[in-house]
């Protein structure tokens, strides 16, 4: 295979992808069949089939790259503040889904579902990186508490409170809203960190940190 | 009707509705057939059509409820601070969805599908609601920013986050969890008020208003 028709086939394959998110997000996984797919990318059924074999492993593409992308988002600067740590993370996650809602959509809406269209290993695959995600977020908060940078506080309750409002942002976060991801971001982490930074003097003038903006 | 069998019939309405929201909160609404639900129940299919004339009806009776607790759980007291009425908004929701985890849960996880279900009354029903939602929950941070309660913020976004990260919890709060709705509540608006408060002492000393807790 040439350099250009595999370059051919990824891009096709992608193309196939994105049309196929955006009519699970629309129309629920279970609502969508490989003909819709077909039809909306304007592929035979067979040419669909021969990128994803099966309509799971389409989920399964989406899945795993929401993913994967979610606990590459996780900021691991070990010099970094308990507050500057959280504020990366809500940027680039903010900035990550507002770049592909569709898939963003999907994810959460099968969500609890997945166990009926994934084998046992994909299911532990996206746990596992649920799990990631969420232990990430609760112990930079503990960090934070221990060193006395933050209040005394529940980091499991705050880390999925956290989650709700920043992961829950596809419902309406659009590209071309008012506010951009970025500024988004800075919205959300300056209020949730106000509320949680002791020093008075760091709270109203660095809230997010150095990198601040 | 005598009175008893009216309680009866209600009780068995009730237990339906029940059942059918545990079914479409695991399998989906689209998942799940009048047969599923008839059976799990434990009637024959013409009862359940006694009760329902259709599965939409089942879903709208769960959407209804949801949508008119949530309106209902507004805090109306115009005496109140802002931050007294983002506490007890909290408390209300977050024990309401404690109080029945499937309603909620089925209420999210069909929200983008409900067009499909529903008639235009009742999509602009759930619509109207959400929008109440919404506008009370920016109004209350506007009325605080005015008075010079809160820091200045983007309230749309704030009020965005805020409903996320509250009625999204229904995705991991349990009623016999090691925390309780109530204290959930107050975690969450300790730190987001925090985050909004301006005064120092009030921030430090009664976050959540007088009510406090």
């Amino acid at each position: 295979m040439s350099t250009e028709s595999a370059t051919n086939g990824s891009s096709r394959r992608d193309e196939l992808l994105a049309v196929a998110a955006k009519l699970f997000a629309a129309r629920g996984y279970h609502g969508t069949r490989m003909d819709d797919v077909a039809d909306a990318v304007g592929l035979n059924k067979a040419t669909v089939y021969h990128y994803y074999a099966s309509k799971s492993l389409i989920l399964w593409d989406i899945y795993k790259r929401t993913a994967d992308f979610t606990v590459d988002a996780l900021h691991d600067d070990p010099t970094a503040t308990a507050r500057e740590t959280i504020y990366h993370f809500t940027r680039r996650l903010l900035t990550g889904i507002a770049h592909d809602l569709e898939a963003a959509a999907v994810y959460f809406q099968e969500g609890p579902y997945i166990s009926e269209w994934f084998t046992e290993e994909q299911v532990a695959y996206i746990r596992q990186a649920e799990s990631t995600v969420y232990e990430h977020v609760r112990d930079v908060i503990d960090r934070g508490i221990a060193s006395g940078e933050f209040y005394d506080c529940d980091s499991h309750v705050l880390a999925l409170g956290y989650i709700g409002m920043t992961l829950g942002a596809y419902r309406w976060l659009r590209p071309h809203g008012r506010r951009t991801a970025q500024e988004i971001a800075v919205e959300f982490s300056t209020a949730l960190l106000r509320g949680l930074i002791r020093d008075e003097a760091v709270r109203i003038q660095e809230p997010l940190g150095g990198a601040q903006k």
